[in-house]
């Protein structure tokens, strides 16, 4: 059940599938891609997991994440070969039956020369039964949604492609809008000034950021609101505040 | 209870806690630097989670992940303003008391000049009852170790200093050891063979990593184990299979 009923607020976990992640042999770009891509058409990404490449791990993940958020967002592990246990684990998770989908197969069938389409390309049409496919325009091999839950490839590039022709199915919510201020002193000495802002402004979300470069310490503020009045009035109240405190 | 009983493996997760990686206006930098540290020492990085600065959800996070692995680490929220609020999070998930720590203030004391100790700056200095302190090189503000969760600051230049200060102290176990091959071919190519080669060598992981560049697509075969002997023989097998496709 998604714990977003109000209507202006929608909202979303992100699942990254893959032992290359955690051994840290591959740096993840896929988390910093969806938070953007999500914030920017007006999905509030709530949490996102890294799990390792293992049934267990993957279903339990998706379980929780998918009873507790209106969207879950997958990357990883859809590929042909042994490791790719995604789609498996999906169904597993729905209860559902897994089998070669035929609207899978057709779209391998004309990407692949003829007698190419081996056992272990066809891996890679295996769609859980009930599944939407997701179109990858880069290398063919379909995504697929399940109720509420998206699954994409962990290729940066196809899986930003993904999420492009995803992206207009998804039901969005009021965007939350953000102002920054840079302040040149450490946080601890805006800090009284920012909590009685934030008091003051309950609607909106404000974040203390300190920056450490070469020994000095400084400070950036983020406003968040989904009401643009409100935000312009409490990033005023920030850049005062400042004013004050650095004199 | 951690479910790594058996000696030569050690389990940790890694929690990262802040609305600004998951708005995408930050880009996480922790989550490969703590994969790639934990890998080098020994222990495996099982699970990583990205939280809100929200109470209910570090608790619950906290609380899932240090029944679930040998060692806990979380980055983020342990500064001096209103939206750090990880501190007292980890004190409610061990249902402990926190307060300001007698050695906590005194590290405090001896980096402000006098009558600078403000409020908002002795706020960190709250530390959970029972705690051990995690030194902070750079800015001097102690994160701290509870049980088996140890939390630090997600500035990385700080969180690493005090990864460098907890390293001595964890246990570490066999280290997984790999070396990867590259391919000049897709991986389905190769997926047949590969996967003969996992079920050969069951002691190992061997993952299969898709590369899409400028149109071509390649692979990159890691293969990873604890016993050297093992991994090399396994390596062969792998070079020996890319030979056999590639001619």
């Amino acid at each position: 059940m998604p714990d977003d009923t109000a209507d202006d607020i929608v909202t979303a976990a992100f699942l990254v599938i893959g032992d290359e992640i955690l051994s840290g042999r591959t740096k993840d770009q896929n988390i910093g891609f969806v938070s953007g891509y999500l914030t920017a058409v007006g999905i509030d990404l709530k949490e996102v997991r890294v799990v390792p490449d293992e049934q267990p791990e993957i279903v339990e993940a998706v379980n929780a994440l998918r009873m507790k958020y209106r969207y879950v967002f997958t990357s990883g592990g859809i590929g042909p070969t042994h490791d790719d246990i995604t789609a498996d684990s999906i169904a597993a998770a729905f209860g559902v039956p897994i089998d070669v989908d035929p609207r899978a197969r057709a779209i391998l069938e004309t990407h692949y020369p003829p007698g190419q389409l081996t056992p272990a390309r066809l891996r890679m049409a295996r769609i859980p039964q009930g599944a939407d496919l997701i179109l990858n325009p880069v290398s063919k091999a379909p995504g697929f949604r399940i109720e509420n839950v998206h699954v994409m490839a962990g290729v940066p590039a196809i899986m930003q492609a993904m999420m492009d022709s995803i992206g207009p199915t998804l039901t969005t919510g009021k965007k939350m809008l953000s102002r920054s201020v840079d302040a040149q002193v450490p946080e601890s000495r805006l800090a009284d000034q920012i909590r009685e802002i934030q008091d003051s402004y309950p609607q909106t979300l404000i974040g203390s950021y300190p920056r450490v470069y070469d020994g000095r310490f400084t400070t950036q503020i983020v406003i968040r609101a989904r009401d643009e009045d409100i935000l312009l009035k409490a990033t005023a109240a920030v850049e005062t505040a400042i004013r004050n405190v650095t004199g």
